[in-house]
């Protein structure tokens, strides 16, 4: 970079274009980037959208990461990620803008389908496997958005408002894990301020605990749009601003002015030209593949006869079939009375199958992550094909796509299910409902979509239920479905996944990461969601998700962690090996007791009492077993998954006592526990002349300093209980307004002669 | 005060002593002040008890706060005041340390028995009514604890963080209505630190809002021991450290340093001053009342049949009398199944009394707030009065005060209950489970008292539960009772009063000032209660009390503003009538539809939609009517009853927009309603390069402004959506990056002609 004048390093700090860095030739090459975390969205060069959210090349389009969170299934999203990598590859993209690791804390956030969960350790596992697979495979990923980006209203102002102890525990740790096991090429700044500083000038967060604490190497990029301060930014550690605004004159002003060194625009502009040599393809790379065929029209919902012709460069067959495994991987049967599921395609039956979403699926979200798939299964189709010759299957559309009521669809379905063995109505979500940008304001299903639900259980037909969403819904009204299979949005094999689970070819495997509440009202962030005025308060705090209904013991219609299958799982034989200071194994077995293959997914929650949350997810395993068959799931306790944020001591703090160490399959359904003790981590807070009298008396320097000075006043009398309490609780100063003989002087020399001994 | 040197000034802003204010010979007399807002605590010259908690001069004491609130009848607490103040001057006091006005945050402060409500206009209209009854008779009123003290735990150091939002809504508008109204003498600040800084140094609390914003004129004077650093404190408005700490040098110091202004020590000492002048009564009043006989022993609990002899200096059967008459006017009918009470003291029957509290009761609370009572009313005496001939009365004692199981006992209760027709059980909380100093844990009852209860329920045998507190308990195991009757901390002459009102003789006529929940884990700090390392985060913002259950949709066992009494009340007749901008007048017919006299309190809500709370009081109304006989209810609603707080503009707003009046006879009890529109204050908010699309469009100049940039570039273009909604919240800066004609240039120009055009 020597060579390279402060005009050029500044102009490497922000983009070409849309989606390329600057080229400094016989220097830097330009590296071409791309969102869609779960699929590759190159505008189509023949296309006059700028911003290629409607018309791009054709790619395999996955399922988002709501979905596939669901799979609880690190190894799945590696292979995902590594198949992005190829196709990315294909088309000449260097880096892919993803995963999107923020946490779901309202289940109204527009955005929650690009997310996994609302749980960081979930969220990090599975962000870190797909970053991996990704840079395995030759490309970049860029985590995102950093931080505290948990909502679309007013996201380029808003300031997230969020206590210290909240962000180490609940906001940052799912970036944290990627940061320090998968060590991501970049990471993205989100919009929104944090504590009142936007993140893209946000010093602390950018340079001091993401590269000094945590130690990432990358780049920082700017959400597109995001910079407010050009050379606020670059000082604070973002390296590099998406889209170009014509602003890097600013930075060689400042610093020919002394507003800004001259080594931070060196260092951003470094660590862009160390991304660009590493990850941008062998030139011709992207020439090499033109734009396909157009794809489908723009929107996330699609007539799925349309398939467009599939682009070169890739296996699209693999790649569609390892969508599909994704879907079926992560699809959530959150209902199964009587074993209405599976059909059986062999049975006399008459199946109704209800439901536009059924023939015109809803598969990915809007906004910048959409993605033109290179092909699109249905449902009703893959139904058709799966079912044997004695099912008798009718079609129903039953609902218009964009809300407005249709009493003559509605009354054909209705008649439909009266007329049929079992009714599979296909609800959810339209694509209007949900897209990046905008919050959602309720979490019901469209009206006239629970107006035929309620019809058409009310014929008495047996119904399954088949959700699309990418937020969660809500469960009015689905109480008297016999079944709940919830697709979330399944990518683009999703109709042929979701066919083959309904028929038992495979059965669901998903597990919810996101509660289901049994009303808005009964969600965490209720009262603090969206925010106003600029300012959203993070009033729940650490209490997210289960922290919050678990903790508060409010009813909720499914759990996190909740998935049904095909068959059951019994738990047994837990046992707690301690391997060293604070770490422990921990190993169970799960024994597949039922009659069918299925997988299960075994959560470990650690218990600490006190004022903490009533639990927390600290590991899991998914398992698939065949009938009869058994496996040992094993996990790992280290200090951190004991530790909680300590903000006076600004660390993790590992406090000795007691917990639980539970074993179960949901975060309401524990079957095992066992009860270890830690010692703690040994640190001693100091304490001072504004340390409470019981804070000196439980310090192992100051408590027999203190007990040796009262001794004199207290010999011998006796004390009055309420005012000994009152004591407690005084701060040492205080000490002076009573005649014990503690003067000013004679606390001083307490305080220093604790401080000469604890130095 | 010009002729005062600068070390007299610095001594008149600290005390003479524990209760003293200074005395400078010939110019400034000494002022004695005293604690206890519900009875006058004197220290008794003869005993050794510095602090005089434990051994005070026998005065009456009246119902603290919790119970006075619920009389909801502001006249009731003015006489109370007047009788306070004439016994504080024949005990030769100047100012009491009182009324305590803060919001009962969490149903575990252990100080909520000297507080009203969990809400802030009944808070205000009671304290006001308080203050000014007792300067009406010549004596300051001291408003305390100023300000966000809403818990005992780690009160001398934790910071209450709060949003000024809440801070404006929730915990200031009590003080500001006294202030305003009633003009207190003084007011105290608290220990704790508001968002960071001392109450007792927090310049903005104790000047710029109190004095400059609000009005107030008198004395700043601190809580026991609150100064941290005195050169701090008086600068940022604190007139008066007590006690004294020997630190008036510091204030020299300063002055001479130029660290601190002349005026402002000037300024300090002559309030002090005035104060005394004003207030400080005649030489010789108080050698005239020389201590009485001694009191009973120290505890809140106390065996009945040790009656004290009475003071002289003011009509102590009078104000025994009144004691009583605010014990029946606050005690609050919870329930009552088949009309069981009134119990009629003619019948033949068997009534089984049962509890140790009937015999010796709790009446107050502990802490600085201790009253030595000049004479004890037990119930169980009382009820033995009252009954009839035909009344057959046994008492068993059922359980020790000291919470120890005593099976003899409780077995004895039993055997009681079952031979009787019905048992009158009194239970409730002893001494030691609530006191100044130290918050509660749970809302439950003792477990020995709980487990009588259940058998004494299980005899099926009907049950009167007298409960006794001074915080909430939970219903926990009250379900099998017929009757409820919580009587608080009664005072003196609740004994009397409560047996009255079982007997019939009166009707209860309280009503809750605090929201009786199901269980601790509803209530809506319970996550944030009471902190933790120097912080407790007011998360819930300004849902406190049933602004929180009835905004998220809670079930209670009891709401805010409920409580029967023996006759039943319809509501009719609701009229609004407009009188003047933003101003309406409220009436409605109340009309007594049972057989007996009886009080009902009219309330009157306002419910503004959004995300506002569910609905707000904002007025209240106690009548009493004979059968047959109705009352026409009045309110007045005013543009700050309409108003919720700005931040971004920093005053009370009132928007445009619908909204409903309600009234009726508990927050989830509503009886009329209708429905208002408000044209709003007509303030528009200034609108800047970061305000976004959807509020330019709103701005009355910038709005025709952008849709005149902007129509050239959207002239007879079809507009996506979802591009349109993601338009329309962004910031106006960021049009540069689309394709719009916006050049950062044109930006400026349209910013700075709204900017010209608004000034």
């Amino acid at each position: 970079m020597r060579e390279l004048s402060l005009a050029e390093q500044a102009s490497l700090t922000s983009g070409a274009g849309m989606w390329e860095t600057v080229e400094v030739p016989g220097a830097v090459p330009a590296l071409t980037v791309s969102d869609g975390p779960h699929g590759i969205r190159r505008p189509d060069p023949d296309s006059d959208d700028a911003l290629g959210i409607s018309q791009s090349i054709p790619a395999t389009c996955f399922p988002p990461a709501v979905t596939l969170g669901c799979s609880w299934d690190p190894e799945l999203a590696r292979r995902v990620g590594a198949a992005l990598a190829v196709e990315a590859r294909a088309l000449g993209v260097g880096l892919i803008l993803g995963p999107g690791v923020n946490i779901k804390r309202s289940p109204l956030c527009g955005r929650n389908f690009e997310y996994f969960a609302e749980d960081p350790y979930h969220a990090g596992v599975l962000g870190a496997a797909l970053v991996t697979g990704i840079q395995s495979g030759g490309v970049g990923a860029c985590v995102k958005h950093f931080a505290a980006n948990n909502q679309e209203t007013d996201r380029l102002r808003v300031s997230a408002d969020v206590d210290e102890q909240t962000l180490r525990e609940i906001y940052l740790p799912a970036f944290e894990r990627i940061v320090r096991e998968a060590r991501p090429a970049a990471v993205m700044c989100s919009y929104n301020k944090l504590n009142g500083t936007y993140a893209s000038q946000h010093r602390w967060l950018l340079t001091e605990l993401l590269r000094d604490e945590w130690g990432f190497d990358g780049v920082v990029v700017s959400d597109w749009g995001a910079v407010n301060d050009r050379v606020a930014a670059l000082a604070a550690g973002l390296d590099l601003e998406m889209p170009p605004t014509g602003t890097d004159r600013q930075l060689v002003d400042a610093v020919d002015q002394g507003r800004l060194s001259a080594a931070a625009v060196a260092t951003a502009a470094g660590r862009v030209a160390a991304l660009a040599h590493r990850y941008a393809p062998a030139a011709g790379a992207a020439a090499a593949n033109p734009a396909g065929a157009a794809g489908p029209a723009g929107a996330g919902t699609a007539k799925a006869d349309a398939v467009p012709a599939g682009p070169s460069g890739w296996d699209v067959d693999a790649h569609h079939a390892l969508a599909a495994e994704v879907a079926r991987a992560s699809a959530v049967l959150l209902r199964n009375e009587d074993a209405v599921l599976p059909l059986d395609p062999a049975a006399a039956q008459r199946i109704a199958v209800l439901g536009e979403l059924a023939r015109t699926p809803r598969y990915q979200g809007g906004g910048s992550s959409h993605v033109t798939p290179t092909r699109l299964d249905a449902a009703w189709p893959a139904l058709r094909r799966l079912a044997g010759e004695r099912t008798e299957l009718t079609f129903a559309a039953g609902y218009r796509l964009d809300g407005t009521a249709d009493a003559e669809l509605a009354a054909a379905a209705v008649t439909a299910a009266a007329g049929a063995d079992v009714a599979v109505l296909f609800l959810g979500l339209p694509d209007a409902a949900e897209s990046e940008g905008v919050d959602r304001t309720t979490i019901d299903l469209p009206a006239d979509q629970l107006d035929l639900l309620r019809r058409v259980t009310g014929t008495g037909t047996r119904v399954v239920l088949v959700l699309a969403s990418g937020g969660v819904v809500a469960p009015d009204g689905w109480w008297d479905t016999s079944a709940i299979l919830a697709g979330f949005l399944p990518g683009q094999a999703g109709g042929t996944a979701l066919a083959e689970l309904l028929f038992g070819v495979h059965a669901p495997a998903g597990r919810l990461t996101e509660t289901i509440p049994l009303r808005l009202a009964d969600t965490p962030s209720y009262l603090h969601f969206p925010g106003r005025d600029g300012h959203v308060r993070y009033g729940e705090g650490r209490y997210v998700g289960y922290r919050w209904y678990d903790t508060v013991e409010r009813d909720v219609a499914f759990p996190f962690g909740h998935g049904l299958g095909y068959t059951t799982f019994e738990y047994r034989d837990l046992e707690v090996r301690p391997t060293g200071d604070d770490r422990w194994q921990v190993a169970a077995t799960v024994a597949n007791t039922g009659d069918r293959f299925g997988h299960e997914v075994a959560q470990l929650y650690l218990a600490f009492g006190g004022d903490r949350p009533r639990h927390e997810l600290r590991g899991f395993t998914k398992v698939g077993l065949a009938p009869g068959e058994s496996a040992r799931v094993r996990f790992e306790i280290g200090p951190r998954d004991l530790a909680e944020w300590s903000v006076p001591r600004g660390d993790w703090q590992v406090t000795a006592g007691g917990f639980t160490v539970e074993v179960g399959a949901s975060s309401r359904d524990i079957r095992l526990r066992a009860e270890l003790t830690t010692p703690g981590d040994g640190y001693v807070a100091p304490v001072g002349r504004m340390s409470t009298v019981t804070e000196w008396l439980a310090h192992p320097v100051g408590g027999p300093l203190l007990g040796a000075a009262l001794a004199p006043a207290l010999d011998g009398q006796p004390l009055d209980p309420a005012l000994v309490a009152l004591a407690r609780s005084l701060p040492l100063a205080k000490l002076a307004m009573f005649p014990l003989g503690l003067t000013p002087e004679k606390i001083a020399d307490l305080v220093s002669r604790v401080e000469r001994a604890t130095d």
